[in-house]
């Protein structure tokens, strides 16, 4: 597969780029961007010595022509104009939020402007999203904390076992913000600091994770969700809970219901009993860690995950996606060791 | 006043000493500590230049014999048995879990072993609190999580508009955990990422912002808390949520109890609207700053606090509860400007 | 004191207010700035909350009117000009690099442009500093680098015992980059990273650095600066190393001449042997901790010394040379102790 | 080949066992170790999913046997002892300094004890290493220090460009220090403080540079060696420095040295002009980014270098060691880009 990225000087290009260096079916193409365009590769991701000397071009249609896989990695709103115009036969992954929500009036409140319609959603591990994905020529890829939030919510909702109200407080590395230089994500603004944002429903990664959890099968839910800004650059930790559907469901039946639920995913490991998942585990890698535990005194389910927000959360994802809807083996290319300490 | 500090050479020592520097009325007398005992203080604590020099002895009852006030500093379970041989006119600060506790019951629950009974809690914005800490000679200084808990709670519970199933997360500094040599706390475990603990309602301070929040005069409350280890050296941030008691009440009706209930309180500050509260913003100094939001999608009220953790989360605290019990302006000598950035 | 703060939004405005706030002899007066004018202070300092609601105005000589200590820390280049303005009687103190270097010629090859002159140097612990400030109107506070790389060195050179090459290399926190939005100061990249910048001598604070030591009475030296970009956000850690004076130096005599250099400065710390100085140690304190040894297989001394760039590395600096040029005992007002952990 | 590894628990065992992971000519055999053995690795290392359920035995020659290649990842001092009784034939890999020093004398004043002797020192890019390399059937794993100060300074020694007094400054991660438990290495400790230590000449690995530089041909050096503990986890930059043999140097020939020198190395890359290398741009990786810059005014030659201390510094230099001992592609399954940010 030859692949081509659009937005290849931010967070989520030099991801990507990381990633097709480790893939054995990909051959890195074109690379574009906006204001960069008419550098090196290099000035902006130095630590992609291999294609250190590849230069970088303005994003246009004729760039990302003649490619096999177009990784769309630019701010909300352009991927859209932009995807409308590349050929239906090329696989064409947006790694932004336009193609994520299916309902348009959701759009419309958390985005505003004209939706762009709904893609096949890459969460293979979302239930039917494997069989949206296989062969599709669209991807949307989900939000980093949706990935995260949905991913520790799904077996107790799907089996049941909370009520459809769930809350999630998630800690996310800077990275997530993007490369953009803006005074309160400097180093030393952040390093030593945690601050919440978005409180009180604001975030615009909400209605997608309503979205997740509502089609499971088990009703609509309700999500309320906070993100915090952590003093490290990459990771997500989710903590994840809600009531308890019964009094009577212990920590035992939750384990179980968690286990079976991942027991054949490649990437989502619950962890032995006792043991909480920390983010450097997963850096740099596709694999999620998951707990479970219940607490019975305050009758709630509460459930741990983290992933690498960049990796399994922006670009892992996209790259098992990607394997999934042109027929590779899912984990092809992909790290499921993390980089610690 | 002439103070001795037990546990002089651990964090929660240093923090005690730091403050002390800065009292007008406050002269350092004795320094004890366990192992550390036979050594300088500049050994243990090399920020503390002025008192460099000073010597620390073995932790005694004659060696803090001829104070007016003692701190005890020691690991939960040590502080009662040194506290009891202590004079009765002496004011005694246990800095430690020992006398939280009003239930026995609780206590052997999460705690084990004999109860030592219950001293007045050093918080003094809690309803009560300051009636009680008047004069008293002997003050139990609340645990870093329930300050910020209870704090970001406490308008809400009271003012009865959050119905009582209270959740809280909350992201910590390492210096919570202590200075024992631990190497789950080693920096390059530490740096970089996130961890929960005590998931499921196991952490001791549960128990502790159940007591604080169901003595509010509204009812039981249950807490869901759920504590996470934060890369950063000090500071807690706590998100605290709850449904609302009516679906009606907005985000203008929660600020104007929030800003009611801290009007005058000289630590609390409700931050401007639409500002969340950062922990640089605190550190090193007593002062608490809030927010409260209403997610009206969720049907939650959501609240986030910040503090120091040694300082206002223990030894600031420890100080304010002092200049209370024993009749002094209660901001006397403690900071209120954070050191950012 | 009634004091004018000039760039009250950046980061040394910041530092200033923050050891004004725990001054006992100085009021807080206008708080100036460029973009920030028309805001509260609480919106770019929201650690300083006894001033969260004082008014920014606009940086105008009117402004400043009618204060006792103007301080301006603004950009280079911007202080030069406004102080020419202001009055001849008000104690203007200027943070920014204008009138640090004596020499015209310097100041063209480094900073370009028409030299301001030169003020009587803020660095009281300098050979003849005190005499000059003692009185005066105008005060130029050194730069960061400069300060550390200074007292470290300065016994050495002055007391002979090493040849004039001196070697600096020296970790710094961001901070001392600014507050201005740039994407290679963002916490993504700088948290877990360090690197070298100005390297091979091209550091504007270099000349300020050999002026210092060229004029301690020993000839002239010439100084090799390599600063690094360090992964937290204050401190700054400067190692200096020389080629013995003669091999027969030890480490006895090394330390020798340093304790008698220091005996009597109320600032800086020589620690006991063997003993490192932390950067941590001095956070948000006016202490410099510094070590020497010498290495007898290379010939060669080497001191450690250790500052907060923005306490005693500018602000607290600032306040030091402000209570020498106005007669008030020169340590008043400036904390002594680090804040660590 | 099968591999085996000793000291499978710690830092560099883990680091062995994830390069080990995407090496395609490896299979994972024994992980032993000494306190933990009895557990699962996952209990060690849960970032290697792969390997989670695999258990660890204690340290014993029987348990080490039936493996092509052992590594030893150990406590210095324990390697030789263990490696005297493992077989001829089996390629034998010692992380630790047992091996290093050529010189029974400075074994014996740096060490103490017997000397172990000398192996073929695993650094291909010494001039002469890789003859030595090839074949052997034993394998000294450099220090990571002296694998960056050498890959610094070699070029500049080499080539004749400076005078034979070598200055090396080098700031590390944490992870350098091992997985200990040690108060000092705490989270609350190193986060945002850097302090040196073996200052003096008085770190181990000063006479492995040594040995390193004087063995280049241009005659014996002298080497100051200080190193600094940065609050990061992984990382080394190394600033060196030294006189220029001929004032007439100017940053153009120093360049051409550099690049001729590395020219053909595969994991050495001398960056562009005027770009500094950061830590981060290596993480993972078992790349080498180097800059060299000129200082007229001092009359220095300033190189500066980074790798990943974990990687390249002891894991991913091993491996390259190995490929070359045993005839395999020498880049063979080694990461080239590193995890940014």
């Amino acid at each position: 597969m030859r692949i081509a990225v659009a937005g290849a000087s931010g967070y989520v290009g030099g991801e990507l780029l990381r990633l097709a260096l480790g893939h054995p079916e990909v051959e890195v193409g074109a690379l574009t961007a906006g204001d960069s365009a008419g550098s090196l590769l290099g000035a902006h991701q130095p630590h992609l010595t291999p294609l250190a000397d590849r230069p970088i071009v303005a994003t246009t249609v004729d760039a990302l022509a003649g490619h096999d896989v177009v990784f769309l990695a630019l701010p909300h709103g352009r991927s859209a104009e932009l995807a409308a115009r590349l050929p239906d036969d090329v696989l064409v992954v947006d790694c932004g939020a336009d193609h994520r929500l299916r309902d348009a009036a959701a759009w419309a409140r958390w985005y505003g402007g004209d939706h762009a319609g709904h893609w096949p959603y890459g969460l293979p591990e979302l239930p039917g999203a494997r069989d949206e994905l296989r062969g599709s020529r669209r991807v949307a890829v989900p939000g980093c904390y949706p990935t995260t939030a949905t991913l520790a919510a799904l077996p107790a909702v799907a089996g049941g076992i909370v009520a459809p109200e769930i809350s999630v407080v998630a800690f996310s590395g800077t990275s997530g913000a993007g490369r953009a230089a803006k005074a309160h994500l400097l180093g030393s603004e952040v390093m030593g600091s945690a601050a919440a944002y978005g409180v009180g429903g604001a975030h615009r990664h909400t209605p997608e994770i309503v979205q997740n959890l509502s089609g499971l099968g088990a009703g609509a839910v309700r999500v309320s969700f906070t993100p915090v800004l952590a003093p490290m650059p990459r990771g997500i930790l989710a903590v994840v809970s809600a009531p308890l559907a019964d009094p009577a469901i212990d920590a035992a039946e939750a384990r179980r219901v968690y286990a079976k639920a991942y027991e054949t995913e490649p990437f989502v490991h619950l962890l032995p009993e006792g043991v909480q998942p920390a983010t450097k585990s997963v850096l740099g890698s596709n694999a999620v860690q998951i707990q479970v535990e219940v607490d019975a005194d305050a009758g709630r389910l509460v459930a741990t995950a983290v992933i690498d927000n960049l990796t399994k959360g922006t670009a892992g994802g996209a790259f098992q996606s990607v394997n999934v809807a042109v027929g590779l083996e899912e984990t092809l290319g992909l790290p499921v060791a993390g980089l610690a300490p």
